[in-house]
């Protein structure tokens, strides 16, 4: 049967983004193909428009989303929107007895067909999934509880980003080793000696990709595109909270592999009944050799020390720091921190966490501010961001789960409240639990504050920590990116030494620093192509998105050498 | 204080080396900066000469290997030379809550050098090392029981190239990303979004090599030098019966890093007292981060499975297999398989043990020869190529350790002895155990046989075991890859059916594959810079020598942004 997408019309549509991708990330410069901006996408474009996208969407729900997978043994699903309604949408749930033979068998053509063809498919997939960014926006509000802009963005573009920088570096992986070499060893006088070699890149085996309830695009498609570039079949096992986006995803992909001329069971959903908890048995399974995870470092810790049959790579959780020396950008520092800690509820692995700020105050450009004057000048900060409920509720989202409505009320009684977290009512979502951050003061020197600011606090509860210096601030990031792990470290100086020891600690914690951000870039948001988001060699994370690390074990080399 | 080898110096000595091993790692074409020719070395050429080598080896023995590290608490060494005598040296025994933390101390210094600046250092500790190699050649001889021809060249500039070879992977997985970076992100009419980036390698923590007894430096080599490079301290632990050679490795690099400027305690020796066993406490230290090992199989899964702080790259046993389906040069055939049954008394991690010969025999451009007749045609071709005396010796070498030999007197109970080891008189060294090779003859048709062939037999065993058909000796050249492992596979046939046949099993198992070799490339040989070592992806090893996942997870990168 020849296949409805040929090589050829698919080197024609994306050769071309596959090379740019290359070349940004040996540059490292700004560059991305998937627009951010809603009004981008429409007919013109080939792609949904915002009508079209709230219409895929509602046509979605209170429906079986039918994948045709083997091993289908009944149907699960019961997500809710946090914007307060169900979405009514059941999926296939599989028998891995029978679904992973079947995933396993798809692997010898899918070898077969070389990183180019791989890479290829990949990024029609990708495009199919831009076009339907507006459908993949609601379905991503409505499992994550992030506002709409975000969901489209964050959950669309973005993550689209990110899933194409892991095909490139797959790809780039893959064909470092060339396909073919000839080699030829001089003998002095006698023949030399002559070998011809073949290189194969092969798969490890089924990827299983263990999805979040925050970001399931975003933090799921580097795993699933880097494994099925290089040649892995992938399993997504959604969480149970947010499966739309990830089975939207596994449908894009079964559809393109197919028309491509490869079997659709490359990529398959493995959706679980309530309490099931199948991730735990999936991840054990002989024939699964990568995991990729966000989650809980619980959950995290375990699968890397028991999933020892697979490459398990790990985002979990970690406490983000924001030392505060000095500044020549007050008001902008302000606010700056204001967005960043308000943005989506702070429900971000991103979101700053721990502001230390020296007891004695700091320098700015318009004048000394005490510890107390910093603290209550971001409350104000804040609140002035938030003061209109329409603005705020599209900066804040919704709060994705009941843990972290009552982090929020706990975190009152943890010291003296600097900002109080207010309920914003929702003008389109009356049930919608939508709240504001709450900042908490704390003091170093208090040994029982330590407990608060020593523990991930998950959602919008940052703290505010009193440190005698920017020394001793400096000190405490270290050990807590060293014992608690960071995703994100934040700094405001104006003193030069400051910066290289905050640098210093960071390069010698492993940590990703950002220094002086007062304007449209933030703490809590990286760029594909150009950032890396984590390092992977502190506690938040087993592994950065995306780097060659990221991608170089999910396959390996096997070489055919045969006299010349 | 200035260092006596300059930046400028390094990079004129070793930069178009490391560009030459960049190149060649690309193209896989035959390269090497190493001679392996004995009479390559000498003055004119800036190295030992043979009897300066010898004298240098012989200065070594019966006294104290001092080396200048923090925290030595004694001294410790027993090796006793395959070829019968002690070699009396005494190795400097660590404390490692002193050891390490030193280690840990010079880490700034050396992360702030660079990916370039590290490399150049790299390739001077090789290229000293490559001028010592007449005196490696000794070492490495009388602790591996390797002959000397064999100990020159896989001991020296062998190892040496899987050194460089590790330092260009290591540099290239660095300088991917480049130091600094400028992104410009439009905002339609408002400014750009602008930031500089800085990108940082920064190694993991401390990498502990665990040495094995047979290839001390071949195998050690890769692991020292790709952590080296990516900025890590390394701590050497050497196996306790092959120290020298290591030891010898660990001295030049201090030399070499303190010339250049920096602290010699990034490289150290931890040799151990008789049964100490300190590698499982040392696996298990925060400090370690990174561990390398070659050895048993029962250790290498016990680092895996417990040292979950560290990266983990192993090499462990495996039962490496030849299927013999027919021929178009018989002689070539059975001369090359009996070199590689001879070479090094089959002591190597690549040796054949399991030659599956269909039972009705195969086709040859000899006519078709029965399975009884391979197997004796084959007997007599080792026979002969291990006739006389002094040749045997020059290939056997030394069997390493009692455990070989009681493995060559317990393979005549396995099966009918095809093939009877004989004891070969060393005529320079009269208390050498030098043996021939054994081959049994065994029967896949014979469920008691099964014992024998599906576990590895360290040593110079061989099973010709009669299968069905070639069909039947693919099928368990699978299972046996899967179950047991292998660093080798090997075919002869002139069938192209079965040439993909084997193919296909090797991709679906990921082993390398050598087919119909019948001249002077051998299956247990692998060329650095060309050919991968293992595969990474079956039971025998985690990781192959060299590629990018062997070097990409050594280091994590920093990145440091700002506005610009």
């Amino acid at each position: 049967m020849t296949p409805s997408l040929t090589a050829a019309q698919l080197a024609e549509r994306h050769r071309d983004t596959l090379d740019t991708a290359l070349e940004t990330l040996r540059s490292r410069a700004y560059w991305s193909p998937h627009p951010e901006h809603p009004k981008a996408y429409g007919e013109e474009h080939g792609s949904l428009d915002a009508a079209q996208g709230l219409e895929a969407f509602t046509r979605l729900r209170d429906a079986r989303f039918e994948l045709g997978q083997p091993g289908t043994d009944g149907w699960t699903g019961g997500e809710v929107s946090p914007y307060g309604f169900e979405l009514g949408i059941t999926y296939p749930h599989a028998d891995p007895d029978v679904l992973l033979p079947a995933m396993r068998d798809a692997v010898p053509a899918w070898r077969s067909a070389g990183p180019e063809r791989r890479a290829l498919v990949c990024l029609e997939i990708l495009a199919r999934i831009g076009a339907a960014t507006h459908a993949f926006a609601h379905a991503v509000m409505h499992t994550s509880g992030q506002a709409f802009m975000m969901a489209l963005q964050a959950g669309g573009p973005h993550a689209q980003d990110r899933g194409l920088e892991a095909v490139a570096y797959a790809y780039a992986e893959q064909t470092r080793t060339p396909g073919r070499a000839h080699w030829s060893k001089p003998q002095g006088k006698r023949d030399p000696l002559e070998l011809d070699k073949e290189f194969v890149a092969v798969p490890r085996g089924i990827s299983l990709l263990i999805g979040c309830n925050t970001f399931p695009t975003w933090n799921g498609f580097p795993g699933l595109f880097a494994s099925l570039a290089t040649g892995n079949p992938v399993l997504v096992k959604p969480h149970p909270r947010a499966v739309l986006p990830l089975a939207m995803t596994v449908r894009t992909a079964r559809e393109v592999l197919a028309e491509a001329g490869f079997d659709p069971n490359l990529v398959a959903l493995a959706a679980e009944r309530d309490g099931e908890g199948i991730a735990k048995d999936l991840a054990l399974r002989p024939e699964i050799r990568i995991i990729d995870y966000t989650g809980s470092t619980g959950f995290g810790d375990w699968l890397e020390a028991n999933a020892l049959q697979a490459q398990v790579y790990t985002e979990k959780a970690g406490v983000n720091t924001i030392v505060i020396d000095s500044t020549d950008d007050y008001r902008g520092m302000l606010g700056n921190l204001a967005f960043s800690l308000s943005l989506y509820s702070g429900q971000m692995c991103t979101t700053p966490q721990n502001l230390l700020i020296p007891r004695g105050g700091i320098d700015t450009d318009d004048g000394h501010k005490s510890y107390d004057e910093v603290v209550s000048d971001l409350a104000a900060a804040v609140d002035k961001l938030l003061g209109d409920d329409a603005r705020a509720v599209g900066l804040l989202g919704a709060i994705v789960n009941p843990q972290v409505g009552e982090r929020i009320d706990a975190a009152s009684s943890m010291g003296e409240v600097a900002l109080a977290s207010r309920r914003v009512p929702h003008p389109e979502f009356p049930d919608a639990t939508v709240r504001t951050p709450v900042i908490v003061k704390l003091d170093a020197a208090r040994a029982e504050d330590a407990t608060a600011y020593r523990s991930e606090c998950f959602g919008p509860v940052s703290f505010a920590v009193a440190v005698d210096s920017t020394a001793d601030a400096i000190a405490l990031l270290r050990t807590t990116v060293r014992e608690q792990g960071a995703m994100t470290v934040g700094g405001y100086t104006t003193s030069a030494e400051v910066e290289t020891e905050l640098a210093d600690a960071c390069l010698d914690e492993c940590a990703q620093l950002s220094l002086n951000l007062t304007g449209g870039v933030f703490v809590n948001q990286t760029a594909a192509f150009s950032d890396f988001h984590g390092s992977g060699g502190n506690p938040a994370a087993n592994a950065a998105l995306t780097d060659g690390a990221f991608v170089a074990n999910r396959f390996r080399t096997v070489e055919i050498r045969r006299p010349a």
